[in-house]
């Protein structure tokens, strides 16, 4: 059939192949299989069995349970002849203030299965603007919140408007999370790297922005943005509040769009987060006039910290400094696609405008908010921990965000084993380490590394610390073989 | 701040700059200040106490009501603890399939909140392809169905790997639904117009076809792919099989991809809706070996019909004798955006595994389906046979889909008036249409339409028929006053 196909992979979108996303990649399709498998009561001879998924941060796939109050406001949405039928509801458990909510909510949107306007139900988009205004102690305009599908859609829509041509750059941390990578093969815009340092727990290091930026635009790289992971993503790293002013002061001398992906900003263990728009709006105070016509995109999810409602898609970014003719344009572009979706944009609400103390549903919110962000410092710690005690493996404080992303070396005959194989050497670990124990974490490769260095990415995410032991005694094993 | 601005109108993407998208431009803007003036209470010197929003097919926004089950189901997706309360759900009017079809659910993906595979959840999947099967009688295959953030993304999804060069061409219909015309223009790809025939209920004529296409490929452009959407939008119409086949046997020739946009499939009042696949595999049958090397993708949705579940951003592809090579790349770079909504990907499973006869939701699914129907056909006839009787005004018979498209031949005072405030005709049309009864609808510009001739699109979708009778007084005080 392959030959007389108009479209082959010769003739597709050249940009579309070259785009590679390696969160969703061969290792995670293999784990798939041996999930399907094992589902199926097959796969006796299989060294596990269960498949552990530590590549991707999706917390309800595995032990985080939603928030209560979340999910009740949601479910009255859904059906909403249930608010009728308001003293049956709190027999079942519901509370007053979540039938409180369902009831504003409904009035914003009217029906969760209508379009709203496309950036966003003007209601939620005020609850974010408060939310903002309160975490940062600066105001929030609703007018430069756009609700999105997730925050990757969010980057998405950013990436394409500031593509204006192939010699369009943008600088990208590494390792980073494949998104921006592959948004940019997709558009055709070229990657600046710059590496995160992980001598110093994967922070930033303005040495290393600014070369990568030099040496980009002596190659006639038109470098326009540059992106920040805050707290990292693969490396859990979080920046301090300095690291961050750093950041923006280097955006406003070489003029560079901040692009400030904050998707993390509650799974915080060492530290606290410091928002973009807040360091910013401290350096504008601080000498007036000198940061003013920073562009500053910061995006946001409902997917992660301890709300991880991924499969909601619900996000939104907030531009700040933005030329109204700009908004405009980004406003059209996301209309193409009519509006995020609307349970999304509740949950959005929801996170940030959760019950107040005081109210019905605060205690239940407040038990299960802390418990989740225990659970996941205590597992980012056991580990972490166990890392630590594994020939050849280095690892960063966990600092922050869902993930670890320990340093592996590799005995000589493993890398060449690897070579054989066609594989990268961490990729052949990932792949050993999928079949020997059914934990699917992904290769550094993936996510980029320095030259000569070896690392992989796992989420702390699954439940129980049996699995941590099984990586190590593979581990133990590997190392044995090939040394 | 502008001037010191990275990003500008003229810094920015320009393909993104050039995307035009009417549905939500313009005049549905100037609708959305009218409607926020009056809910604050304010615009009592409005010669109208409400806003109609006749622009979009946006159903729940309306009057259109969500179907019972569905929303049932996934109240209980939403909160499952629920579950555990089976009798007092029955006591608040849940059925026991509805029940049931929650537990299966959830069960399949484990939670609402968490991310699916990236083309859908296997099972929601499965319902889609057993759809299929009792729809058109021939097999389908939960492989080659990708489900997506409604019909859009999936057509942007589609776009984006045929779009190879800016050389690449597709054949677009004209009047079209501009989320084609706005995608290629993002994407710097040809639109290669063909124009439907308005003498012929705006069906296809494979004559002016075959003459766009000859044009375009004399001129250079290399012709991949013609998007057909049936039922139309905007234009209502309803293709028969053998205008379906007829398209199929010239894509076979020509050697086109087909994109069947049918998320209008079950909003069909004069014929029967006849799938491209259905028709496919009819021709297949009828002569071997000829069609097989047809590339089909088809699309659907959950925001249409009798579901309308817009918000949800629910819907799925199907592709048909694509290079499996081919299918990776488009598995790929739907992974890079995760996943589509969940609680969309449930309303898909709903949509396609309806209430079957003799279970307890089916009488009343019934009941609202049909009333539903008939309603929207009932408004749909009341519309037409108003403007039967406007001067200057015809249209061609509701055949199916959301929308008329009355063509609308205005005097040469008011054609000069619009000149004058840089306007086209019908766009001066619908904004003192909009100006003196609130009613928002879309001028044919923003759709294409034939030289010299001027329509709007709006839906049928509004309660009621007095707003109808307001566009008669509109349209008797327009024409006499530029007579």
């Amino acid at each position: 059939m392959t030959s007389t196909n108009v479209l082959t992979i010769d003739t597709i979108n050249p940009h579309v192949r070259t785009a590679e996303y390696a969160v969703r990649g061969v290792i995670p399709q293999r784990a798939e299989q041996y999930r399907a498998t094992l589902a199926k009561g097959e796969g006796k001879d299989l060294p596990f069995d269960q498949v552990i998924f530590a590549n991707i941060g999706n917390p309800q796939q595995l032990d985080q349970k939603p928030i209560t109050f979340f999910r009740q406001v949601v479910s009255l949405l859904e059906w909403p002849d249930l608010l009728e039928k308001e003293d049956a509801l709190i027999g079942l458990g519901y509370k007053k203030d979540a039938i409180a909510r369902a009831r504003t909510l409904l009035k914003e949107v009217k029906s969760v299965g209508a379009y709203s306007n496309s950036s966003g139900a003007p209601g939620i988009k005020q609850s974010v603007a408060d939310f903002i205004e309160r975490r940062d102690g600066y105001s929030a305009d609703p007018a430069h919140i756009y609700l999105s599908a997730g925050a990757s859609s969010g980057v998405n829509t950013l990436l394409n408007v500031i593509s204006s041509s192939p010699s369009t750059g943008i600088l990208v941390p590494i390792p980073q999370y494949p998104l921006y990578t592959a948004t940019l093969a997709v558009l055709n815009t070229k990657c600046v790297p710059y590496y995160l340092d992980e001598s110093k727990a994967w922070g930033t290091n303005l040495e290393i922005i600014k070369k990568s930026l030099d040496d980009a635009r002596a190659e006639g790289t038109e470098v326009k943005a540059i992106v920040i992971i805050n707290p990292g993503n693969p490396t859990g790293a979080s920046l301090s509040e300095d690291d961050v002013k750093a950041v923006l002061k280097l955006a406003a001398e070489e003029k560079l769009v901040v692009m400030a992906d904050e998707v993390y900003q509650t799974n915080v263990f060492i530290g606290k987060f410091s928002s973009f728009k807040k360091c910013l709006r401290d350096l504008q105070k601080e000498e007036s006039g000198k940061y003013d016509h920073i562009e500053l995109a910061s995006l946001h999810s409902v997917s992660k910290g301890m709300v991880g409602e991924c499969g909601h898609r619900g996000g939104y970014f907030e531009l700040v400094g933005f030329d109204p003719k700009v908004e405009a344009e980004i406003y059209k572009f996301i209309s193409i696609m009519l509006c995020p979706p609307v349970v999304g944009q509740c949950m959005v609400e929801l996170m940030t405008n959760p019950p107040k103390e005081g109210e019905e549903s605060y205690e239940q919110y407040k038990q299960e908010y802390d418990g989740t962000y225990e659970g996941l410092k205590k597992r980012a710690n056991a580990l972490f921990d166990a890392f630590k005690k594994m020939e050849g493996v280095s690892c960063q404080d966990p600092q922050g965000a869902m993930y670890l992303f320990p340093s592996i070396t590799l005995p000589q005959k493993a890398q060449e084993a690897a070579k054989e194989e066609k594989m990268s050497a961490d990729q052949f670990y990932c792949i050993k380490l999928l079949d020997s124990t059914g934990i699917c974490v992904i290769p550094g490769s993936g996510f980029g590394q320095a030259e000569g260095t070896l690392h992989f990415r796992t989420t702390f995410l699954p439940p129980g610390t049996e699995w941590v032991g099984r990586i190590a005694d593979f581990h133990k094993k590997f190392m044995d073989e090939y040394r």
